[in-house]
């Protein structure tokens, strides 16, 4: 897992995945009381930057295993990366799905070309059904973040953040990264690395689910006491990845946390001050940017919004708040 | 007016204002039976393209004459473009408002840096106000769409559209355009009268406001029997401009009209597809490609999201229809 890889991801990603722009706003500038660089990854294909590592695994498969297929568990984003990647390939892909998923996102994999398989969360066992639909079939399984090449396709992020930070005449900053197995934010800190080394990655999670926070403080993989649940789902995961935490370790320095409620405050002002649409999950590390800058030393900060898929009822609560 | 003083403008623009990307989403183009691609000017700093036209403007100016600062009326996204703009150039803005005017809307002017100076709308005259205090200090008069370089300014929204459709191998496509006085319809339609000759553009307006596209019927400027109001309030002007008329009439294919329900719901479609935040008036453009397909020729619809600063309570209608 180097350098090299991301470069090669991006090489392939190139013309398929959006290069989204650095946004900032005067106003946010002032409630942070530093210069606040926003990435909004809610712009990419399917609502976040999960499509980058999903076009970056499978078309680094070589083209016998690729025409197979590619298999997926998740009832998110990951879901719905894969599902418009495997369709930009022209290959089909089979989404392993809880019943209970919402069915607004099981709508949606399908409508992006994939077949979703839908499976009991008390009855029955997942990885069980998956191995035996990949065994059948040929499928390649897409790991969410704990597989080189998603890494290497989240870490496209970090070479265009490196990029556009430079045109700003920017080369010292802290890089907030929402936070939850740590593909993202282990991709851009590789990127990051070799591209713009003044930059330092600060992973952000949200209160109750803060394994990344604890295992960097502790040097080895912490896990979380719940699971499931909160208002973050989309960085909700049980600990950092074989893979992923390695890098963390090395590269970032310590994690944020933020509340429920700074994350909402953080939606309401991407929405008021950026005019975009940040899942809360995804608003985390702007939420550290504006609310936990007593942590934080940089003059500019720049930061992630890494995903916009939110329900309508749950962005009214942040709209509410203004 | 012509093609090079929107080269002229792009050149002063450019580094401040920001290059939107072209979004799209697969379920738009399944709602709409055709390719939709969305220029989101809501993504431009202050969150409207007004800003594109006061850079121009301003930029324009000749040195001495700029120093002395400039003055616009309004109340909406014209007064925030205008003011950033001014304090991009280090100058001062005078902005004359209704004392009546949204308070935050007030002070996001003040916050950009303006003087905002209020006026009683019952008993006092807007146009007296401004012509005493612009002869007392000299200051540039900034109109919101009939003024050339506000135009040239608003063009280069065309000129990106025409690269960006070009990328994609795209030449032919009607380009709809949410339009009040039709400073940014007539701009992009000069723009793309000279790098995109396939492409014709076409205006959208609310119902009840529909001055440019009766004014486009009868060939002659047509008035609206009222003059404020109405959801899509950004774009209710009285009629279009003695300048940006006589491009529409030349250039322009026959005006569209949508509904207000049809604006909340391309506001929840951006919201949903998108991710991004649409006002109503600057949803127009999208309704018309969504709802209106009946009035549409081209495989492929280009159509902008000219601004979205938005108050929550209006967006949380548009959100409620999901």
């Amino acid at each position: 897992m180097n350098i090299d890889m991301i470069m090669a991801a991006s090489t392939r990603i190139d013309g398929r995945a959006r290069r989204t722009p650095l946004l900032s706003s005067p106003f946010l500038d002032e409630l942070a009381g530093r210069k606040v660089l926003v990435k909004p990854e809610c712009l990419q294909h399917t609502g976040s930057f999960k499509f980058r590592g999903a076009w970056s695994a499978i078309s680094a498969l070589d083209e016998g295993r690729r025409a197979n297929g590619v298999i997926a568990y998740s009832s998110g984003n990951h879901a719905q990366g894969v599902a418009y990647a495997a369709a930009g390939h022209g290959i089909s892909a089979v989404i392993i799905m809880p019943a209970d998923a919402p069915k607004l996102k099981i709508a949606n994999t399908r409508a992006l070309g994939a077949e979703v398989v839908l499976y009991d969360r008390a009855s029955e066992d997942r990885d069980a059904i998956g191995a035996k639909l990949a065994a059948e079939r040929g499928l390649h399984l897409i790991k969410p973040y704990d597989d080189a090449q998603v890494i290497a396709g989240q870490g496209t992020v970090g070479l265009e953040i490196a990029a556009q930070a430079a045109e700003l005449g920017i080369e010292q900053a802290e890089v907030l990264v929402c936070c939850g197995g740590g593909g993202l934010t282990s991709g851009i800190a590789l990127a990051l690395e070799a591209k713009a080394p003044k930059m330092r990655v600060r992973p952000v999670e949200p209160e109750g689910f803060d394994d990344v926070a604890r295992s960097l403080a502790s040097g080895r993989i912490e896990r979380n006491a719940q699971n499931a649940g909160g208002l973050c789902d989309a960085i909700v995961t049980p600990a950092p990845g074989d893979l992923t935490f390695p890098i963390l370790n090395r590269l970032c320095g310590p994690g944020l946390v933020v509340s429920d409620a700074q994350v909402l405050d953080a939606m309401a002002q991407a929405f008021l001050r950026l005019k975009i649409v940040a899942e809360p999950g995804g608003a985390a590390a702007l939420a550290a940017a504006l609310y936990a800058g007593d942590q934080l030393q940089s003059d500019t900060v720049i930061c992630t919004v890494s995903g916009g898929n939110v329900d309508p009822d749950v962005f009214a609560r942040a709209l509410a708040r203004i």
